[in-house]
């Protein structure tokens, strides 16, 4: 069988949106086995729409559409497509239903052009929108398929796990299995010199994806069955996870946070917060989290040297020695923050997001562990050049989630031993 | 003049890599008002990428291929495109030398089949390429432009600039300039329907974008000059701003928050903000605005109703009486937090992301505004579906930011009118 992708919307031809739609769809095609030859962008233009599915359904087995199925008359891939195949349409009550229901549960009102989005090819299966208006479907006609889906990536990714996947699934015959072992701390080429010849294997097989500041060993494989292909990732994954230690923080782990919340949860113990550099960011991941109130009381944003002393009891003099990016400020912040909140940790962060501060460079900031005795710290340096503000507050915050990690793993070693008050200050004053 | 642009790599088609070069060449295109119609990713297969160029040359006038320009045997770009276009190629001197010296600079030693980078079709205007050892090129046939460019886009993106840009404004005549008016508060179709048919408009065009609980109204405009499209664009912006009136914050405005903290630093006002349910969220958005650091100093999450006490003086009674998602809670955390930090705001969100809690439906949250006389408050019913969490912290952030841009903006109507504690509590109780 092979595939190709249409996304719809000129938004895409006038590169104001970078196509994460088609990514995210190829990799699902990718990962059953599906090959997709090809993915066309074209714009909101009936006419060249409509060539483009003509020429897609003469050469393609399976044809998948997003975007352009809106309330609104730029909206015009579903009558696009229709009208290109022929097909009958009808008004679904059920998706009527669901449509005025969305909006009754935003007390919004719903226009009359949302009804349009009801309107379906008679005998497609349809696909439910959680996130949104617009309906997709899938249809098959003289052994060819057409899928339709939304534009919106937070709607497509919905759509495509909980929709598409399965309706593919029953067409394809193989199965296909896939596990991520997720790693953190250490980069992609470095990664790759470790696994060596590994990521040559066929099955299963082994691609690294990065992005975040993470790394995602991918193993595939394929089988008759969804055990045996299983069996057949299992000992790869083993050895990946062998060879990158403690840099493994999980094996199909949603994300760092979720892993740390987890295993606090596990601990039954607490962790707060103190930020200056990433200014929320960590209090923001680990309640992103589900059952995060558990083991989470409070964070701080404590965005000034004034309200560091105020409201977590940094000494004013060693803010004013040092400066508010340094170790010992960061080392006061954690304990500070754990006092407050009477938790079992408490970590903090500090450092230069924005352009060069108290004659520190962009991209150095502190991190600091505190468990009420002994003091973890580590000192990063993220610069890297122009525009980097997001890229340092997130990849400071995975670190302070990664010692709050290992430490729960009772690996102080890795952490490089915890350190009394006078040593941090002493190994990490600036 | 039409364009289309061709990215050339099995990676894309596996979804291992998002296309960002098709992104940065249509935008390159946007700006010399150069219609682009699509944009078709093809795998390195020669006759797949053939019948591509040939379907190509035939409807537009300018073809821009990305990706396959390496030294190894799967890059078949350059070959595919002579062999369709019958082109003879000669073996360029001085691009021998440029790719040799590079490799002399890395210490490297040139390898025999880099020397194939250095054939060119006879007649091009050859594309130096200043970070690798493919070079690009344009070619002119039969009033047809085709154009090579390589696909790493650290070395794609400076040949677009330098390269190719200066050789299409050559062939280019009209300018297109693009204006964003910026909208929160109200829906995609709501908007639609309240601005008719001025989305049908001609020149200036007037395009909808949705994402992230905001919309864009895009005015894009054609003219010879960029001052004539500016002010073909103006009236239109003027018209939409006055029909939406204040749920627009603001004309081509970079996000929410740098409006909010532009406006702060503005009025020299600081605002402290004390989070539940957003968890960090909105101090986040407001600590990522360059210059944040003097308007905003502190900010807390508070996640239990002990901290909400302990640390922002919110009254256990009223906790125990309505629980902690109510409005009054909300209202003496906004107020806790501005005396804590004696701020002149304090903003503040409580309420349910999760699952159902304290009786309460999921997407239920109260927002607070103080400015220590006066309260403004929201209640929202954000709930859609499941696995909404980010998307309701989402809003209630922007929600919590937008409070506060209207307080700014001295529109107190718009706001409801600033209430008493005692209003607020027997308006917002539940």
């Amino acid at each position: 069988m092979t595939a190709e992708i249409i996304s719809v919307g000129t938004e895409l031809l006038l590169g104001e949106v970078v196509n994460t739609d088609a990514q995210y769809i190829s990799r699902c095609l990718a990962d059953l086995g599906i090959d997709c030859y090809f993915v066309t962008a074209v714009g909101d233009n009936k006419s060249r729409l409509r060539q483009t599915v003509r020429t897609a359904l003469e050469r393609s087995d399976l044809v998948i559409l997003s975007g352009g199925l809106g309330p609104t008359s730029d909206d015009i891939t579903k009558a696009a497509v229709c009208e290109e195949m022929g097909l009958e349409t009808y008004l679904d009550e059920r998706q009527i239903e669901r449509i005025a229901a969305h909006f009754k549960r935003q007390n919004k009102e719903m226009t009359e052009n949302n009804r349009a989005q009801a309107i379906l090819p008679v005998g497609c299966t349809v696909f439910d929108n959680d996130w949104g208006t617009a309906c997709g479907f899938g249809y098959e006609k003289g052994g060819k398929h057409i899928i339709l889906l939304p534009g919106p990536p937070r709607e497509l990714q919905p759509m495509v796990d909980n929709c598409l996947l399965p309706y593919l699934k029953k067409l394809s015959g193989d199965v296909l299995v896939t596990h991520d072992v997720n790693i953190f701390g250490i980069g992609e080429s470095k990664i790759a010199e470790m696994l060596g010849d590994i990521t040559s294997s066929e099955n299963p097989t082994v691609a690294l994806y990065c992005g975040d500041g993470e790394v995602r060993a991918r193993v595939a494989a394929k089988a008759e069955t969804e055990k045996e292909a299983d069996e057949i990732c299992k000992p790869m994954m083993d050895k990946i996870c062998d060879i990158l230690g403690k840099n493994v923080y999980g094996v199909d782990a949603e994300s760092l946070q979720k892993t740390v919340v987890t295993m606090l949860n596990k601990a039954k113990k607490s962790v707060s917060t103190a930020e200056s550099c990433t200014g929320g960011l960590v209090a923001k991941r680990i309640t992103a989290v589900s059952g995060s109130s558990e083991v989470f009381e409070l964070g701080v944003v404590s965005y000034s040297g004034r309200i560091k002393n105020e409201v977590l009891g940094v000494d004013n003099q060693v803010i004013a020695k040092l400066g508010t990016v340094s170790g010992p400020v960061a080392r006061m912040m954690a304990e500070g923050v754990r006092q407050k909140a009477n938790a079992d940790f408490g970590i903090a962060t500090t450092g230069v997001a924005g352009s060069s501060f108290e004659g520190k460079p962009t991209g150095l900031v502190f991190v600091a562990l505190s468990d009420g005795e002994k003091v973890f710290m580590r000192r990063l340096n993220l610069g890297r050049s122009s525009n980097e503000r997001e890229y340092i507050r997130h990849i400071a915050s995975s670190h302070a989630l990664d010692m709050l990690r290992l430490y729960l793993c009772g690996d102080d070693e890795f952490l490089g031993g915890g350190m009394t008050d006078e040593e941090a200050d002493k190994n990490y004053e600036v």
